[in-house]
């Protein structure tokens, strides 16, 4: 085992065609678009001049941040890291959300409404029909999962719930051998893992927005406790304006 | 484990700048070119057609064979599968070959020299200097490999020799358990892997050259020996067009 400090750093994927739309996404495998994909070679940039090189990469099963990190990596001079891949770190499951607009649905619920799905810790949106356009219960990348941990719904709670567990198993014991772990997932598996992490309360966590394609870097103690708490944006004024932007996703036209 | 016949899906990379440019190539880490790109993208065209859905994907450490891989998965839509790397399924190091010119060395060798170095199973070319700009000795994607290990020229026996224990021991169970496994890797590594699999002699590998970008599909019997030798290219015809093609490769002006 390797001494702390350990390496840790989170990407958010680029902006996806239903980000640029404003329609909630969840498991619905939507593509980067340009801007997003430029996101991400930028975010590559970020850790080449940071020095702060991946050693091992963990993805979701979403093309989202399956190619956020391969072009990220690729502007790195970093492609041919180890891999691994978990649906643990997918994206929150929007349930009935999935496919519809955010200010349609904000105008169509409230704000009241509209704020608890978006934001509460525990209250999930309304489940998603199996047999929906936007439901990816039958994709086969999720076959070898039994059905009752196939979510048809979730909130931000149920997301830490099946993210940690891949955290303490998998990324954990990459951390322990010293190697730099890249984290490239979605804004609210890294939420979850960022409210861990830092020992955000359940009320505080929903006022946390992770920006997309800006690296958040980790430093972290031999108890896995951050040193500096809430880690470091490798672009802090780019974080900053993009975290407002997000704080406004509800409101848009 | 799951019963025979077992689905392997062989892909060499496409063209990469230095096939374009009809350098020896080796270990330098070379992107593709568009025109590689693109054969990439309909490998994974002709995967998904032949419904040869890949279950885990192997690679080499270099970057035309990840990114041959990443662009026919995401053209396959199977972005999200398991990878596993290895230097083992790197292509062949030509020793201090690399970086000349393929037709420049065929001139001042002779052909005798030069097909012996190209084609002979146990003659390698003279090894690279270590502190020679196109040496990866140093290159971090190494750095975790004894010394011992890390060639300075290699002949196709010792291809052979590197590669088959990442075959035993990390291919062949993949195989067991029923998936489809897809290996993209590189011109010789995969004629290394074919010559154990289709029990070619050594004299008789010396003729057989596997074209870029067109999936080799085998199925393999409960011994791991091809029901059909020599496989079965998805696209036949431009795989004998390309055969031909690269045998004239050295005698391109």
């Amino acid at each position: 085992m390797a001494d702390a400090p350990y390496k840790l750093i989170l990407l958010r994927h680029g902006e996806s065609e239903w980000n640029a739309k404003n329609l909630f996404t969840g498991w619905v495998d939507v593509n980067l678009t340009e801007k997003g994909e430029k996101e991400a070679v930028r975010g590559g940039e970020l850790l080449k001049d940071a020095g702060l090189l991946p050693d091992v990469l963990h993805t979701s099963l979403q093309r989202r941040a399956i190619r956020t990190a391969q072009l990220a990596l690729e502007s790195a001079d970093r492609l041919w890291i180890p891999v691994r891949r978990s649906w643990r770190l997918n994206e929150r499951h929007y349930g009935a959300l999935q496919g519809k607009d955010k200010a349609q649905t904000l105008a169509e619920f409230g704000e009241e409404q509209f704020m608890l799905w978006r934001r509460s810790y525990d209250t999930p949106p309304p489940p998603l029909a199996r047999d929906d356009e936007y439901s990816q219960f039958d994709d086969p990348r999720y076959a070898t999962l039994p059905p009752e941990v196939r979510p048809d719904t979730e909130c931000l709670k149920d997301v830490v719930v099946r993210m940690l567990p891949y955290w303490f198993d998998n990324i954990v014991p990459d951390l322990l051998t010293g190697r730099t772990v890249l984290v490239a997932a979605h804004g609210n598996s890294l939420r979850g893992l960022v409210k861990h992490l830092d020992g955000i309360s359940d009320e505080d966590i929903s006022g946390l927005n992770i920006p997309t394609g800006i690296p958040l870097s980790y430093e972290l103690d031999a108890d896995f406790k951050p040193l500096k708490p809430g880690g470091t944006y490798l672009d802090p004024d780019a974080a900053k304006a993009a975290i407002e932007a997000v704080k406004n996703q509800g409101k848009k036209k």
